[in-house]
């Protein structure tokens, strides 16, 4: 059948035995961790490579505002009395970019103790740059940051994170336009992936935004070769829009894993995506 | 023995059964978390809990520098004038109060699952107030916030915590006064444990400060009936001086779980605990 020969392709190109893999516009499923059993981390993860999956889907969030951001706003002098005379902007800034403190460095740590697979971690914190020695040391294999936070210093945050024998990868939140990504993927093709959030960042088991497929076609269109991945409500019931605008790489939490089949829902979402990307191998990497 | 009967008593104390058991000065032997394999909590937990643990001490670190510290410095116009023309001072801000993130409530609500164990979460983050109901929600058994970031709101704070049926306690660092808890403690005895930090918050793995333990003095003679706990380079060597200055909870981590025999270091960490708290048990607790 097609849709298992494509699968069977697509297990053939993962290199989950390698931290960091060379890799192009490949089919790629990555669980989401944070919708697992965190207290049986490990055999959460067995589970999920044994069904096939190429990355684990690691997300990192430090439960805080963009201070970025709050400094940015700071500089602002007007923006400044604004600030001093209202806290409820305090407040704003302060609780609601990711509302949720999740995992670190040190449960990466332990992870990889126990595999080689390919640590996709997405990093939902207010400054990524402290996070690279620390995620590196632990043994993360992908470092992707948020665009949003990362607009004065993404240059040195990307030489950073290769330097420590890890892939870059730049996430967008579903409102932030998809040319702010543009120089961080034309300069040298400085990263290698770009992650775009079709929920809101910060919680698993929100609903897929459809609207968010624009990127990713206008992202495959100027990027043929480039790995764009999809985070936020995917499932076999949505993969088929993202894939078909394009993604390769799909995020899927509660989908597969509060599925009350999760090996039955993997596989529909492997062939779901493969089958979409399958006629487009040619053009692009496999 | 004496101290097998006292390590006896000590179980026959413990109420690891109830979520947010009645509890006073008892002897109480916390295993840190943040030393195991966080792959296996589950299992890990329950090796803890099998050698007799009466607490499972949960870090919970954002990474992050105190908000509140740098917000204060900004409400003084001299500072802000000093922030806005000295990037080191916001960098020293920025990345040093604890440069770590560890776990949040999703791992403890997955925790919850897997054991009725009083978890005994410390928070090393810097607003604990947002992380009162997701961690209540996740099951939570204690919630311990630090002095120094809830100057301005602890009243609120304490409120919020019993709404979410949590037992609150104040953790304090190594530089910061004993004086500054007393309020906290004596305000209609508000919270039900102080914590005294024995290393730099952020990281396990540091040597004890000797010097910490006059604070523990001073503070079992002035309320005998607190729950005192010390964290950080606690193990066989350290825990007499801890215990016979006042200390009745013991945070251990890495001497456990770093041990070659982690059972028998625990139940010398027990032994050593008890055999300090036995002769006090008439005037305190037990």
């Amino acid at each position: 059948m097609h849709c298992e020969s494509a699968l069977q392709q697509r297990n053939n190109c993962k290199s989950r035995n390698t931290r960091v893999p060379k890799m192009g516009a490949t089919p790629k499923i990555a669980p989401s961790m944070l919708a697992s059993d965190f207290a049986n981390l490990a055999s959460e993860a067995k589970r999920m490579l044994d069904f096939g999956a190429d990355w684990l889907h690691m997300d990192i969030m430090d439960g805080y505002v963009s201070l970025l951001s709050w400094t940015s706003l700071l500089k602002d002098f007007a923006s400044l009395s604004f600030y001093f005379f209202s806290t409820s902007c305090f407040s704003h800034f302060h609780r609601h970019f990711v509302p949720n403190l999740t995992i670190g460095a040190p449960v990466i740590e332990s992870l990889r103790k126990q595999t080689k697979a390919f640590l996709d971690c997405h990093l939902m914190v207010t400054n990524p740059i402290d996070y690279v020695e620390p995620l590196g040391k632990a043994g993360a294999s992908g470092f992707t940051f948020h665009v949003e936070v990362s607009k004065e210093n993404w240059q040195e945050l990307i030489q950073k994170i290769k330097s420590k024998a890890m892939r870059p990868g730049v996430a967008l939140k579903p409102g932030t336009p998809i040319e702010e990504v543009y120089p961080l993927v034309d300069s040298e093709n400085l990263v290698e992936m770009v992650l775009v959030m079709t929920v809101e960042p910060g919680f698993g088991g929100q609903k897929f935004m459809p609207e968010m497929v624009d990127k990713v076609r206008v992202l495959r269109k100027k990027y043929p070769a480039l790995d764009i991945e999809v985070d936020g409500g995917l499932g076999p019931s949505t993969i088929e829009m993202a894939a078909s605008a394009g993604a390769n790489c799909i995020v899927a939490g509660s989908s597969i894993f509060g599925a009350a089949d999760a090996k039955l829902c993997f596989g529909k979402s492997g062939e779901m995506l493969t089958s979409f990307l399958q006629p487009r191998s040619k053009h692009i990497c496999f």
